[in-house]
C-alpha cells in the first residue's frame, strides 16, 4: 500500500510496478480522478479531502491495508511518513512499515534528543544549548558563551516553525517566555532549546541507506539551499562547493549518525555547511525526501527499489565502495504558484499539459492534462530532473527542459527556475540559504533565450 | 537548420538549446503545428504536404538556409540525410553539412562499392560476388562457390528493397532477369549482385563517431533483430549475446570502414552476427539512427551534440577508453499503427496524450495532446527510451512505462511491445532477425499484469 497522494505515490508505484509488486492506493474524495488512483492496481478512498480525515486518518487507512492483505506500507514523505505511532501500528499488524523502527523516528523526531544523540555520535552539532533551556538564566548564560546571533527553537517544531532569532541579551531576555508559550500552544510542548545563528550556511544533506545487517551506506550530498521560508525549491547533487575530503567526512559522520540510532532504510542528515567548511547537525529525515531523484540520477541507484528491498529483509545491493558519483543532476519543483504574485498558490485545471522530454530529463508527476489541482494539498505538480556531465551542461538542459514545459491553465514556477538558472551567483555555485531573501530575480531574464554555454 | 520533421528535428533543436546554437525550423504544409515548429526559435513552409515538394525540396530548403543566414545544417535521417549532392550543395553555400563528406555518404551508398571498400579495410563481408554480376553464367558459378540460399540484391536498393532469395538454380536462373529489370525500373540502375542467404542472423550494428583530425571511436554495439518487413521496432543496447572480445572486434571492425572512408561524424556499421559468432558487413549508414538513444543511455555520450561539435571542427571530446558500457537500454519504437489490424497505419488526432515519466525513462517525441498524425509520413509519434541497471530490470522498467503511456483518439503499437517483452525468447535475449516472422505474439498477455520480475 502506499499511504500517500501526488508525485510520491506515482513514484512508488512505478518502483513496485518494476519489481512486480502489486499495488494499493488510498486517496481522499478530492484525489478520485488522481493519476496515482489510475495506475495502482487497486485503489480505496480514504476520507474526505481533509487531510486528518484521510491522509493522516489511520484507522481508514489501516482498515484497507488489512482488508486488503498488504504485507507493507510505503508512507511516502510528509503525512504519516515521520510518525513512529503509524510505525508501530503496522508492526502490531504484521504488515512491514517501509522506513525506520519506530525507535529510530521517535528519536531523531524529537530535535533535542537528536542534537544529544548526534553529540554522542561524533557528529558535529550547531554550538548551543545542552538539550532544553529551563529559564531566562540559563539561556543568558549559553548565549553569551556561544554568542550572538542566537536562535530560539521549540524542540518539537520544524520545517521553519517555532524559531525566533535573537541579535542580543535583550531580545533574549524578551523572546524566551513568549516563545515557550507558542511552542505549548502550536505543539503541546513547551520546550525549547538554543543555538548559535550562523550565516553565510549551505543546507548540505546526505543520503544514507542501511539495512536490517548492519550495512550502512552513504550516497553522497545534495545542496538544498535555494529555499524561499525554508520550503527548498531547487536542489542539485553533488553540491558545487564540496571537496573529496569534506564529502569523505560529512559521508562519515551521516554514516555515524545512522549507526547511532540502528536506522534502517532510506533516510537523510541534514546539515548546515559554513563557508569555513565546517558543518553542523540539523535533524535527520527519516523517509524518503521529495529531492531523492538527483542522488538516483548520480548514482544509478534506485532509492525507492532498494528501501522495498530492505523492508523485506534483503541486504543492500551495494558496497560503499560500489557508489560513485556520474556527473551532474539538479531537480526544479514546479509548484502551481505564481511567482509574479508573491508565489499565491493556482489551483485550477491544467487545460494543455506536456512535460518536457529527450536526454537527460526526468519528470516525476501526478499531473496530466485535464488534471484538477485542488487547493487543499501542497502546490507542487511536478518534478524535472536533469542530468548532465557536467554542471554547466545541467544548467543548460534544465533552461531547455524548462523552455519547452508547457502547462496551460494554471501559474506555475517555471519562470522562476528559468530567471534562477540565468543568475550569475547560481551558475557559479556560490549562493547560501538566505540567496533568495538577498537576490532579487525579477530583474532577470525568464524566457529560454539564447546564453551561449560553452 | 534542421532539414527534417517529427521526433528527429525535436530531438535536434534540443541539443542546439543545450549548446546556446539558434535554431531553424522548416515544415510542410502539413506540418504548420508541429512540436519542431513551436520549439525552433525560427521557422519557415517549405513547400506541401508531399516529401518531395518539401522535406526533399532542394531549392526551398537552401532559399530559407541561406536567407536566414544559418550556417550548418543537421539533416536528421531518412529525407536527403544519406543524399551526397546535398552535402555537396551545402558545402558550395558554405553551409556545415552536420554529416560526413559526399565522397563518404557516396562511397557507402552504392552497395557493391560499399562492400570492395570494406573488403580491403579487413571488414568481413557477406560471402558472394566480387562486385556485379554480369550474367546469369556468372551468377551459377558464384551460387555454386558459396552454396544455397542465395539472395539478388539491386546495388541501388537498400531497407529491404529490391532483393530477391532463390534457393536453388533452377530459381536463380529464373529470377536473374526479373531482378535486374526490376532494379532498371525502381532504381534507375540495374546492377545486381549475389550473397549468400544466412540464417539464425542477428541485426547487430556498431555506432561509431569520427572528427576532422583523424580521431575514431567506437560506442559498442546496438542489437536491432527485432524488425517486421526490415523495419526495426525494438533496439537494444548492448547486444545479448555479445562477448567482450567480440565486441573489441566489432568495434575494430567499424573503425577500420570508417578510417577507409575518411569519416566524419556519426555513422554506423550494420553488420548480420550470426550463431557461431562471425559477422558480416551489411552496409553503413552515413547518418544519425533512429535508435541512438539506447547507445546514449549506456555511455552518456550526446552524439547530436557530438556531431556538431564535429562539424564545428572540434575534436571528439572523448577517447577510445574514456568511453564504457554502464548498465542497458532498450528502445520502443511507438507508431501509430493498429498491431491487431496488420500494424495498418491509424492517422488522425490524438486526444489524450501522457508519455510515462519517472526514473530511467526517456521519451523522444514530436506529439502532443491534441497533434494530428498525418497519413502522409511515416507512422513513428514516439521513441520510448529506459535505462536500468541490467537487461531484466530495463524489460520490468520498459513494461512499467509502456504501461502508462497513454495515447488516445488513435490505434499504437503499445500492445505490441507489451507482448514482446513478456515473450519468454525476448527475455532471454534468443532472438534473430525472423523472430517476428516465426513467432505469433497474438497468444501473449498484453496487459501488464504483474509478473514477478526478479
Amino acid at each position: 500500500m502506499i499511504a500517500n497522494r501526488g508525485e510520491i505515490a506515482v513514484r512508488i508505484i512505478r518502483a513496485c510496478r518494476e519489481m512486480g509488486i502489486a499495488t494499493v492506493a488510498v486517496y481522499s474524495e478530492a484525489d478520485r480522478e488522481s493519476l496515482h488512483v489510475r495506475l495502482a492496481d487497486e485503489a480505496y478512498c480514504i476520507g474526505p479531502t481533509a487531510s486528518k480525515d484521510s491522509y493522516l486518518n489511520l484507522t481508514n487507512i489501516m482498515s484497507v491495508a488489512t482488508l486488503t492483505g498488504c504485507d507493507a506500507i510505503h508512507p511516502g514523505y510528509g503525512f504519516l511518513a515521520e510518525n513512529a505511532d503509524f510505525a508501530e501500528i503496522c508492526e502490531s499488524c504484521n504488515i512491514a512499515f517501509i522506513g525506520p523502527s519506530p525507535e529510530a523516528i521517535s528519536k531523531m523526531g524529537d530535535k533535542s534528543v537528536a542534537k544529544q544523540t548526534m553529540k554522542e555520535a561524533d557528529v558535529p552539532v550547531i554550538p548551543g544549548s545542552d538539550g532544553l533551556v529551563e529559564d531566562v538564566d540559563e539561556a543568558v548564560r549559553i548565549a553569551r558563551e556561544i554568542g550572538y546571533p542566537v536562535i530560539i527553537k521549540a524542540t518539537a517544531g520544524g520545517g521553519g516553525k517555532g524559531i525566533r532569532i535573537v541579535e542580543n541579551e535583550e531580545e533574549l531576555i524578551q523572546q524566551m517566555t513568549a516563545a515557550r508559550q507558542e511552542a505549548e500552544k502550536a505543539f503541546g510542548n513547551a520546550g525549547i532549546y538554543l543555538e548559535k545563528y550562523l550565516t553565510g550556511m549551505k543546507h548540505v544533506e546526505v543520503q544514507i541507506m542501511a539495512d536490517k545487517h548492519g550495512n550502512v551506506v552513504h550516497l553522497f550530498e545534495r545542496d538544498c539551499s535555494i529555499q524561499r521560508r525554508r520550503q527548498k525549491l531547487v536542489e542539485e547533487a553533488p553540491c558545487p562547493v564540496m571537496t573529496d575530503k569534506l564529502r569523505e567526512r560529512m559521508g562519515q559522520a551521516a554514516v555515524r549518525a545512522a549507526r547511532a540510532v540502528n536506522y534502517s532504510g532510506a533516510g537523510t542528515l541534514e546539515f548546515l555547511l559554513g563557508p569555513d567548511g565546517n558543518f553542523y547537525f540539523m535533524e535527520m529525515n527519516t523517509r524518503i525526501q521529495v529531492e531523492h531523484p538527483v542522488t538516483e540520477m548520480i548514482t544509478n541507484v534506485d532509492l525507492i527499489r532498494e528501501m522495498i528491498a530492505v523492508a523485506e529483509g534483503r541486504p543492500l545491493s551495494f558496497r560503499q565502495e560500489d557508489i560513485a558519483i556520474n556527473g551532474w543532476s539538479i531537480e526544479c519543483r514546479i509548484n502551481a504558484e505564481d511567482p509574479d504574485r508573491n508565489f499565491m498558490p493556482s489551483a485550477g485545471q491544467i487545460q494543455f499539459y506536456l512535460p518536457p522530454g529527450g536526454p537527460g530529463v526526468r519528470v516525476d508527476s501526478g499531473a496530466y492534462p485535464g488534471y484538477v489541482i485542488s487547493p487543499h494539498y501542497d502546490s507542487m505538480i511536478a518534478k524535472l530532473i536533469v542530468w548532465g556531465p557536467t554542471r554547466e551542461e545541467a544548467i543548460a538542459r534544465m533552461k531547455r527542459a524548462l523552455g519547452e514545459f508547457a502547462v496551460d491553465g494554471i501559474r506555475t514556477t517555471i519562470p522562476f527556475h528559468m530567471k534562477l538558472m540565468n543568475h550569475p551567483k547560481f551558475r557559479e555555485g556560490r549562493f547560501d540559504i538566505k540567496f533568495l531573501e538577498e537576490h532579487d530575480l525579477d530583474e532577470l531574464p525568464d524566457e529560454g533565450e539564447i546564453v551561449p554555454d560553452r
